[in-house]
């Protein structure tokens, strides 16, 4: 299995999963659970479509596979199309790949022959933001600033570097004004980037909304401010928006909500809902440029990239998002969300709910005047002795994290509403209370 | 579009693949070519499969998606289990990802954590060989040895070493005896694993058959002795077999067709026949063990790994490949393909024809007694200007590749016989013969 403890495992005790339908999932003794995180942060239209399932099912007794590599099918062409469209600015070129890791890699690459081809070689760099995941494959870990997630496979690609997130709870200066906060946050890439020569950085990546370390929203005007950065320093600009995009802020992608133009936006994950494995990069124009000269070639590529099924369940699922208003949901229910995670506030384990759209984190704490944090031993206690059996045993699936300080992810399927809110806020009150008398 | 010469296509150019049945697949102008090389070593079981449309759909319409992080579902379950049971030896250990990038990267990050566990922690280089593909991901290509395809994108991960491979074709020595030359290339491996440094090397990566280059078999006793060295200075022995596996050389494995034993075996593309995009890794029970104590994980993971329907997609593979008899067809009939591109040696053009089973490379040369091959702008004009599109256009999906010397290679889906073979035979002598007058 996956990031598990094998030995916290009996063969017997590891939860088997076998069904799901729309925000709900169940297991082989039938109990129904509450899939408050996505499946991972994935299922945007939620478990067991039919729309979606026959339109793979029609794809591939048409043309289940053929390579995109000198080639081109109609479902690659008619997604690329469609993504385009709902990029925002000159954001009109994909790239695809069959995963988000692959996606942040492809980035890369294109970021560094790109600037060997523009007569800028030695950039090649990448500075992101500490506690952020950006995927595991060597050089999108590279990028990670996990270092617990790094040590066991160094040495990586050089050269990453991380700055600062946005961490505003834990914020280290100007604790409480969020925009001098957000402005100190931006400087510190402009630092970063000039530490390390601005000549030798290709790219900063950021998530709209970090994940790892408990979703971090953007203080106003930081990505903006990134932007401009970038622009002085002739530094590309990736918005990260593997988990951010189709729908999980409220708008197709992160960039769109909060206003920047970042010059490339890599996904995957709700791009298909998860029915099928998809992931791409969307790129600029000018970055194309380079590659339509005569004999040039973008020298990368990915077997299953533009997969045919996969394509027809992003296209089906696009479909989806259009005649069930699935952005518009969002838009409407995620202060809804938000004012009901919100009430565990009260809550003496409760120090902070942060997110948007459908995706927020509650960070636990010790204290909450002092916003003391547990020690790693609480922590560990806290997190994988308790919390996340309870979770799960009281009927929710959320994520409970100790990666950054200890919090419990939600990211439900987008097709959600107050019901499923109540029901998440009953499950954490209960557990959380439980938890804090367990201390 | 992937390892594309843009600026050689005009929108309207791009030949567009619209459908599939058995080995033939279909353009939008309704032309009819048979697909020589599955996809890309992918579709094993032809195209248009309804079983496998039919198993997915099932699947997507139960549960499409979830993590098997900390979580597992019947069908990950099922087909790691049936993987195990197909895998020689005390290979039973199966680790999913979505590519076959994803799958050499995860070897490799099993070999670093692994050694670092056991008190090894200075074992992480890698040695491969060269002109050998095992994938772009920034991990995956810095073991690949086509230098041309790593230069836009260094740095990579240090450190990886390249030796010889086994073209037999044009030997450096032993060129008369081939048993002779196969000592004396896996005795590269352990001199360059002596030059590196034993203490510093993790693993050594071999294809069954090398792509790259042109099909390269192993020489009768060379796994064998790589595995002995491999052995000798506690350095892991990873089979890629990305393209070998699920019956391409007749077995589920090459490591079975050729008998020997490594300590992973990667795998990807043939394993749902490209229905859907599922790779993984097959691990001896031995890597298993420090990730069995108390407290200790594989920090790795991958979001749409051991995916439901991926995995029903394969399990359907794998029932077709027993009810229809796949690897017999492929064990009958691979001696015919032999015989049947053999023929070609008569054409003044054709230097060599090697492989095994249903994967043969046919090198092209300018003068068959000195082997003397072409000047690489005679190998541009003859693979890209004239040879792919003339063999598209004569019907013949397959791949003239110019990463070595020139090769035109050929993989057909594993349900082909004699029929196909001679019409392959058909197509290539007549385009042969035409480039070879075009000279």
């Amino acid at each position: 299995m996956h990031f598990t403890e094998m030995a916290a495992y009996d063969d017997a005790d590891v939860p088997v999963i076998t069904r799901g339908e729309g925000a709900y999932v169940y297991d082989s003794d039938g109990n129904r659970y509450l899939d408050g995180l996505a499946g991972l942060f994935v299922s945007q239209v939620g478990h067991g479509r039919s729309e979606i399932a026959d339109a793979i099912a029609e794809q591939a007794r048409e043309l289940a596979y053929f390579p995109i590599w000198t080639y081109a099918h109609p479902r690659a062409v008619e997604l690329a199309d469609r993504l385009a469209g709902l990029a925002p600015g000159d954001l009109d070129r994909v790239f695809f790949t069959t995963s988000g890791s692959e996606a942040v890699e492809s980035a890369w690459k294109l970021a560094r022959q790109y600037f060997k081809a523009i007569g800028e070689p030695t950039r090649h760099k990448v500075i992101s933001r500490r506690l952020a995941y950006h995927g595991t494959s060597m050089g999108a870990l590279s990028i990670t600033g996990l270092q617990a997630i790094k040590t066991p496979f160094e040495p990586l690609v050089p050269s990453t570097v991380q700055v600062p997130n946005t961490n505003f709870y834990r914020a280290p200066r100007h604790g409480d004004d969020l925009e001098a906060f957000g402005r100190w946050a931006a400087d510190q890439i402009e630092e970063a980037i000039v530490q390390s020569g601005p000549e030798t950085v290709a790219a900063v990546y950021v998530e709209p909304v970090q994940n790892s370390g408990g979703c971090f929203p953007p203080p106003p005007g930081y990505l903006q401010r990134v932007r401009e950065i970038c622009d002085r320093h002739g530094v590309l600009m990736v918005s990260d928006e593997v988990i951010c995009a189709f729908g999980r802020l409220g708008e197709y992608f992160g960039a769109t909500r909060y206003g920047y133009l970042p010059d490339m936006i890599t996904f995957a994950k709700g791009a298909t809902s998860g029915y099928v494995p998809l992931g791409g990069l969307i790129a600029r124009e000018k970055l194309m440029e380079p590659f339509k000269e005569e004999g040039a070639a973008f020298l990368h590529g990915i077997t299953f990239a533009g997969h045919p099924v996969a394509a027809a369940a992003a296209l089906a699922n696009l479909d989806l998002f259009e005649s069930e208003g699935v952005l518009d949901n969002v838009r409407e229910n995620g202060p809804v969300l938000r004012a009901t995670l919100e009430k565990l506030l009260d809550l003496p384990i409760v120090g902070d709910v942060r997110g948007d759209g459908f995706f927020y984190g509650i960070e636990l704490v010790k204290d909450k005047e002092t916003k003391e944090t547990f020690t790693e031993e609480e922590s560990h206690r806290l997190l994988k002795g308790f919390l996340s059996g309870a979770l799960f045993d009281a009927g929710l699936i959320c994520r409970a994290d100790d990666r950054g300080e200890p919090v419990v992810q939600l990211s439900p399927p987008l097709t959600c509403g107050p019901e499923q809110f109540d029901e998440i806020e009953r499950v954490l009150r209960k557990v959380l209370t439980e938890a804090w008398d367990r201390l």
